[in-house]
């Protein structure tokens, strides 16, 4: 059966049947009841956005990814949103623009994009956040992947692990001890990013070349960076990653990869990625940026709780089911519903508990086996 | 600000700021619970599929609303859905086409057209229902209305009030006791609808006439409807209103208007609809219905939380806020989030609690007035 569904929905875009649908929601519950508990509101943008509005938030590449049809009351152009986090800034520089700073923002929803990738097929997916606004410092970074970490332990993930990474370590390096022009420097970025050492050695960047070694287990990483940092360009940056490293000491296994780049370019001086055991890819990933358009400083993490929802979603508890036979008393299935039983009423002498997966009947005001 | 913000959307599109997303999401979740603990599990159609898929599922006038475009990967054009109930009825054909009946199913989702209309501007909407697909009878009929009921107490509606409707009252009359060539029918159908006496009697259809006197408060109106019926072409549905309506006595102000077509034309002998003191418009209509494609006989809802967010949203209660100062107990502010406080942490030193929304202080373990 699932084959002919899959042959009646385009490449990419599924159902979530009953134990999936019931995991994703679940899971999606759990992490805002986390972000609210730490003083996140949630706000709502619509599905979709003209697309000028949208893209100038946006870098050029991910517009590209955008489904875009032409509106027929504005003629303009529509685009259906493929990222949740340009949304919330735009709501943070326009209606919220007044609110007190730092403004706490949290947000759930679906997002599309017109083409997956070779890892994710998937064409539509969940996106939850969280947006810390008006602050990018150390503390706020702390808090931001604390509160990641609790979202996806809440969410029933396991064996969570993150990885930090500083998006400007090279334009830090290049604008101080460690000179490069423009053009070398883009290079030298990404060969860093590829850890391809000939290749950045040819390019003139044979002074980085000992970062493509700082990378590993946090503490002897970062004893690593320290070590090539003698001018002590990045020493504050250094100091920084520590301090949140000892905020979530005992949560999460830590790595660093300190010239980690793709998927970090529009991050400032963090950014971090966040797996968890059994989950193919990563669940999230964060940082500190400024908001495209007002330049407010902020950061913030975007969970993807598909790849989590496909690896428990086999053991999702549906919940203890009690069958209501035909006449049978209302108050009592108020009673139990209210005690958590979740019941299927009789429509007619032959509607059959079993089948329809109860595992008790009401019988005499009480659940009774069935 | 609000009015930027506007202008940033495109018409009919908007932000949930904090306290309206708030409550549209409490009032979603109490809505999906309510159907969980009547044995309706959740599935989560794409937002997206091929148009030509969710059309032979619609009938003609509703595809005309579709946002289209078309997908690169498949080059053939998909639509935005403006409708759940036509996935949900697909999900029941295809990959629960082998799960026991009757088969309970709930959904909740965005969904959007391309046109508002005079009493209703917004092209997105929360759409949330339930379907009991494999039954039509008064049984189902009578768990789908008080399940509707049940889902807008526990999102908060007050003053329910709910119009049941016999869709399809005209051909059961004109196939029996007042007869009716094709052409007519569907004028007396459309006259009647109207109540428009003088076009109804010109038509033709002057012994449908007192049809237009059979609409008003319930008990009143069945009698009037029951006294017409002197063939009995009517009986099994009288008595099945009757039988629905004694199951919601005293939950809901009961009407009947037995000729009203408008908004039911899919629907087979039973259609409602669903409004609430201090909302504007209905709130969610529902009925007996075949789906398109399998044929199979389902009744459902269908719930349109929008306006009763924008009714409630100014009360909405935001949580208890206690402020964090730089340096709290970290293990006192788990206790108290764990007891249902919002904590907000100080970032810097100036980071103000009472701007922020607290009225409280994390202060010797223990929340304080602030």
């Amino acid at each position: 059966m699932t084959d002919l569904t899959q042959d009646l929905l385009p490449e990419g875009l599924e159902d979530r049947l009953p134990q999936s649908a019931a995991a994703a929601a679940r899971i999606q519950r759990a992490m805002l009841d986390a972000m609210a508990g730490h003083g996140y509101d949630r706000v709502r943008p619509p599905l979709i956005e003209f697309e000028q509005s949208m893209a100038r938030r946006m870098d050029g590449v991910r517009t590209r990814k955008l489904f875009r049809f032409v509106d027929p009351k504005s003629l303009r152009s529509l685009a259906l949103r493929s990222d949740m986090t340009v949304q919330i800034g735009r709501i943070a520089a326009t209606s919220l623009a007044d609110a007190p700073r730092p403004l706490r923002l949290c947000y759930a929803g679906q997002v599309a994009r017109i083409a997956g990738d070779m890892l994710d097929p998937r064409r539509e997916y969940q996106q939850v956040g969280a947006e810390l606004i008006g602050a990018d410092s150390v503390a706020a970074a702390g808090e931001i992947v604390e509160l990641a970490i609790a979202s996806l332990e809440v969410a029933g993930a396991t064996g969570i692990s993150v990885d930090f990474t500083l998006p400007d370590l090279v334009d830090t390096l290049a604008d101080g001890p460690l000179p490069l022009d423009a053009a070398t420097r883009e290079t030298v970025r990404r060969e860093l990013d590829a850890k391809d050492a000939g290749a950045l050695v040819d390019a003139g960047g044979a002074a980085y070349l000992p970062l493509i070694h700082a990378a590993g287990p946090f503490e002897e990483a970062v004893e690593r960076l320290a070590a090539l940092d003698n001018t002590g360009a990045l020493g504050s940056r250094i100091k920084g990653l520590r301090q949140i490293a000892e905020r979530i000491k005992g949560r999460a296994r830590l790595t660093l990869d300190p010239s980690e780049r793709h998927g970090f370019e529009y991050q400032s001086w963090f950014g971090f990625t966040l797996y968890a055991e059994g989950v193919r890819g990563a669940l999230g990933r964060g940082g500190t940026y400024r908001i495209g358009g007002s330049g407010e400083a902020a950061t913030g993490f975007s969970l993807y709780p598909d790849a989590l929802v496909e690896a428990v979603k086999a053991d999702e508890p549906m919940g203890k089911r009690v069958f209501l036979p035909l006449g049978h008393d209302r108050a009592a299935a108020d009673v139990l519903r209210a005690a958590g039983w979740r019941t299927v009423a009789a429509l007619s002498d032959s509607d059959d508990g079993k089948a329809l997966d109860c595992t008790h009947i009401l019988s005499a005001g009480a659940a009774k086996p069935l």
